[in-house]
C-alpha cells in the first residue's frame, strides 16, 4: 500500500517540515520507495512533481524538502506498487482539467474489478486501479454538470461517486482543485488542524522539530492530512473508514451522501 | 515574445547542456523572465516543471540542469509575458490528455482574436492565448478522431487546424504526445540534427562545450528544434515561415495539408 500526504490551509504555506517526515517513508523509515509524486497548487495554477525514484533518495525530493513552495492545497503520495509496475505514468498524483480547473488525485488502496471508464472526456494513460478511478470520477462529474456547481451540490456528487468506487476495495484518497481538498478514509487516514496557539512540532520520522509559533501569523489555520500521524507530540485524529471530508481554509467539514 | 526550445530523439537522450544555454536566456544572456517551463516524456509518462521564477535564477531551473533526465521528447519555454499576467496557471508548456495520452504544448508568439473554445472536452485554465490555442487544437481533433489515428492522417489534420490558428497572428509553437514532437514555424525556429560522426558542440550563451562523441553510440540520433540556435559551431538550419516539421526518432519530416 501506499502513504498519501495532503496539506489545505487558508493562507499559502509551504510543506518543507511535513514532507521531511513524510519523504523518509520512501525508502528509508519505511518501505513505499515504487515512486512518489507532490502537486502543489498556487492560483489557478498546478506544479506537480513526480519521480519514480524513492522519495528518500530523489534528488527531486530534496528540492522539494528545501525549496519552500507556498500552497493553500498540497497533496503529495509515496507509492508502494500493488497494480501496475513502477513507472511514471503510474506515478502519483494525477492531474486532468475539468470545468477550466485543474484537479488532483492521489489514492491509497486498491480496487477490483472497477467498471470501465466510457472515455467520453478522460481515459487513463497508464494502468494502475487509481488513474483508473479518478478518471471514473470526472468523467462522472462531467456528465452530471456541465459547469463547476456549488460546493454543496458538488459535495453530494462526489459522495455518491466516491461511495460507488469504494465498494470495489479500499479507497483512501485525496482529491483537490486548489480551492478545497477532498479527503475519503476506507481503513486509515490522519489529520489535524494546526491554529493559534502555535507550539513546537517533533517529527516522527526524523530528529527534526519546528516551531510554528515563530513561523505564523494568528489567523494562520492549516489543516494536515495524512495515512499516518507525522509528528509524535501533537493530536492526531484518526478519521473513520467510509468518511468523508472536505477541506477549505484549514477546516474539515463533513460531507454525506 | 517568448523562447521555445524542443528535443526529439530515438533514444532517451538528457538536455542538460542544451537547457544550460537556454536557460541562460529566461533573465541572464536575454530578457524572457516571466517564468519558464520543461516537459520531459519517458515512456507514457510526462514530468512538467514549471516556474514562475526566471529560469537563470530558478532553485528548479538549477534542478534540471544538473539532474540528467533521459526523454526522447522534450519541451521546453521561457516566457516575455506579452498576453496574461505572470503566474503559474499561464506558465508554458501546458499539458492536457487526449486518446489516453498526455499532450505537451508551448508557443511563442501573439494570437489575438481567437475563436472560443467550446469546451466540450477541453478549457484554458489560465488566460492566454496560447494555452487557448492549445485546448483549439486538442477540441478539433477530438471531435475529428474518436480513437488516435495513424500519423498520417493526424498530421494532415493537424497542419489544417494549425494553419487556421496561424491566421490569427504569431504562431511558433510546439506539441509532443511522447511518441513525435510537432513543430510549426510562424516567424522563427531553427533546428539540428545530432548523429554519428558525433563532434564537440560549443554554447553560445555560455562558456560551456560538450564532446558528443564521448557520450554516445552511433546510432543514436537526436534533433534539438529552438527559437535561436544554442551552439556556434554547428550548422542549423533556419525553419521557414509556415513550415510544419514532425520529428520522429530524431528525423524531421515535412507536414503539408
Amino acid at each position: 500500500m501506499c502513504q498519501l500526504l495532503g496539506m489545505n490551509g487558508n493562507v499559502p504555506t509551504d510543506i518543507c517540515f511535513s514532507f521531511k517526515g513524510f519523504a523518509c517513508r520512501g525508502g528509508r523509515t519505511d518501505h513505499h520507495s515504487d515512486g512518489w509524486g507532490i502537486a502543489f497548487f498556487e492560483g489557478q495554477g498546478c506544479r506537480l512533481f513526480l519521480d519514480y525514484l524513492p522519495s528518500a533518495t530523489s534528488p527531486i525530493a530534496e528540492l522539494v524538502q528545501n525549496y519552500p513552495i507556498k500552497s493553500t492545497n498540497i497533496i503529495a503520495h509515496i507509492r508502494k506498487a500493488t497494480q501496475g509496475v513502477t513507472s511514471l505514468a503510474n506515478t502519483h498524483p494525477f492531474q486532468r482539467e475539468l470545468w477550466g480547473q485543474y484537479w488532483i488525485f492521489a489514492h491509497n488502496g486498491d480496487l477490483k474489478g472497477l467498471p470501465p471508464v466510457s472515455g467520453e472526456h478522460y481515459r487513463p494513460v497508464g494502468n494502475t486501479d487509481s488513474e483508473h478511478a479518478f478518471c471514473l470520477i470526472l468523467e462522472q462529474l462531467r456528465q452530471q454538470f456541465a459547469e463547476a456547481p456549488p460546493l454543496p451540490e458538488l459535495s453530494r456528487a462526489l459522495a455518491e461517486i466516491v461511495r460507488g468506487i469504494a465498494a470495489y476495495g479500499v479507497f483512501n484518497m485525496m482529491l483537490s482543485n486548489g480551492e478545497w481538498l477532498f479527503a475519503h478514509c476506507a481503513t486509515k487516514l490522519h489529520y489535524l488542524v494546526r491554529q493559534a496557539p502555535f507550539a513546537v512540532a517533533q517529527l516522527k520520522d526524523e530528529d527534526l522539530s519546528v516551531d510554528f509559533s515563530a513561523l505564523t501569523s494568528p489567523d494562520d489555520r492549516v489543516a494536515v492530512i495524512v495515512t499516518e500521524p507525522l509528528t509524535a507530540n501533537e493530536a492526531w485524529r484518526a478519521m473513520q473508514p467510509g468518511e468523508l471530508l472536505c477541506f477549505r481554509d484549514g477546516l474539515p467539514q463533513p460531507v454525506t451522501v
